[in-house]
């Protein structure tokens, strides 16, 4: 923990994609905060050019042994989704005496993918003496960490149930594979079978969590993957869809108790929404005492949001106790426009 | 703190009017704790059957001294409003080794209506090894710890707006009188200036909490009475409001920041609002980057979630330092359907 007074916050990034890139800027305009180093493949890159803005002075890094003897406090690791593949990326930043702050998928809730690499970063994380959280909007926020804080209100929760509809347009042609975008219906079945589409990651996490800290035993999770087929031609930058095939993926994961549905989160994705007047919105119904109903319209897009998510939980990791820490864990959130 | 295996948690109770009553109710269906000792009103009652619920064998008492050397961890006190009138039921529960969880709107942020009553709080607290917090539902969640929560996924917020539009069907004519109720136009403006009409208590605890939470200066507060007059004839148990007549009050504070305003907090109040189809609704809007609008349809009742939210935070309280605490301070919330 940095004590008050002794100068701002020292974060490096670690990858500089579309969140990473994100979370600079918002790190640029906080006063608290300096960023003193960024790893990524735009190598020799002025940072502030490299993401949009003004020129830092700070030149991007291709490997992080280029960092070594640099005194930081925190990374913040937006690179990939599986705890698999930031393990060692976690053991880097912890190994050099920095808190971690990770956007892949799986590390919101890693005790749900890889139980045995959690407890290593765990071991790890306690022995440095830092706390590493996974953080996002979904998972991260929308699925888990909001639906949590509307509980509080319940005396009694028979079941949860949550529907993020959001716009895929963005995204590009991996993303778009994995949800079956432009395929015959036909070949999304055959293509969901073999698991070449894949839909979303992180209901897994999102049900572990809040089973978790709730307290809820959840027996087995259920999931399916409906294709959404265009009914009007669709176009992104990346892709045309025409009328009969695919325009997106409706997953939906169901978590169990005792031969009851008790947490129902679905999640239909689409390109170019527009073109029939598809709803977005991010809504969540805890049936109980009192029934709860919220909507978020449209639904919170993800892309600056989890950027910010990542930069707001700066202060709360570096407050956090040593170890692996999941968003239920840690206090009450909010933005952090100080940046700590 | 009780450890694991070393029994369910002690609560006392203290105040046994609606809020005190339905968190008897919450509390005697949770399997972690035991109901120790009620203070209240209805002396010698059976706790159950002064709540509506079976016998407990639990006699309800009249004076705190009759508990005088029982053993307990925590006392739920559900009495007053302000700060001021429970100070000493705190600091006889603290004396008497337990933690506090009180519902009364000022102590959701004491510091705002009392600072030096505040701090007596806290140093006893302190001393005690105890915390103490107050909850409730507004102030304490809808206009203060859910938009400090979506707050999270912003970058930036220009503006911060709730408004919760609710039923005020169900209260007496002390409350009622509060909001200035049945009064003509004319005199309603009357009340107002001489204090007879002050509508609702909690914007400045709400402003103060996500105030500090943020890091945001407030310079001040301006909050504006305005009468909701009926068009039909409104009708409760307890009242009968003719057309033209003051069906309930729209309270609003505005807190200020460098002249701009930052916190709008809205919180239209009135009987029968079926009478002419006014809609009832939490509604929070983050003006910034993301923009964000959630809705929560029809609004959150206020007593049933008022007690889950102090039943919720007895584990988060038993757990938290020592001291006077906000709940902008404690755990992301959640349901504890253990009991803690």
């Amino acid at each position: 923990m940095t004590a008050p007074g002794s100068g701002p916050t020292r974060v490096v990034i670690r990858g500089l994609g579309e969140i990473g890139s994100k979370a600079a800027r918002i790190l640029l305009r906080r006063p608290q905060v300096e960023i003193v180093g960024v790893i990524s493949h735009q190598v020799g890159e002025d940072l502030g050019e490299a993401v949009g803005v003004d020129a830092t002075g700070l030149k991007i890094v291709g490997e992080p042994q280029e960092l070594a003897g640099l005194e930081a406090d925190i990374c913040l690791l937006a690179t990939k989704q599986k705890v698999a593949e930031v393990h060692d990326e976690i053991a880097w930043a912890l190994d050099s005496g920095m808190a971690v702050i990770a956007s892949g998928e799986e590390m919101i809730f890693p005790w749900a993918a890889a139980p045995d690499l959690a407890e290593s970063i765990d071991r790890r994380a306690r022995a440095a003496g830092r706390a590493v959280l996974g953080t996002g909007v979904n998972p991260g926020f929308v699925m888990d960490v909001l639906p949590l804080c509307l509980s509080s209100a319940c005396a009694d929760i028979e079941r949860l149930e949550v529907t993020r509809a959001s716009d895929f347009s963005p995204y590009g042609p991996l993303a778009l594979r994995s949800l079956g975008v432009g395929l015959s219906p036909e070949q999304f079945q055959r293509d969901v079978e073999t698991g070449k589409v894949d839909g979303h990651i992180g209901f897994d996490e999102s049900i572990g969590m809040m089973a978790r800290a709730i307290g809820w035993t959840i027996d087995y999770v259920r999931d399916e993957l409906r294709p959404i087929i265009a009914k009007a031609t669709r176009t992104t930058p990346h892709v045309t869809v025409e009328p009969g095939q695919v325009a997106g993926c409706e997953h939906e994961a169901v978590g169990y108790s005792e031969g009851e549905p008790k947490i129902v989160l679905t999640h239909p994705q689409q390109v170019d929404p527009a073109a029939e007047d598809a709803q977005l919105y991010d809504s969540i119904r805890l049936v109980g005492v009192p029934t709860i109903e919220m909507e978020i319209k449209p639904e919170i897009e993800g892309g600056t949001a989890t950027a910010a998510r990542m930069v707001n939980s700066i202060g709360a990791v570096l407050d956090a106790a040593p170890g692996l820490r999941g968003s239920d864990e840690l206090p009450l959130p909010r933005i952090t426009p100080l940046g700590r």
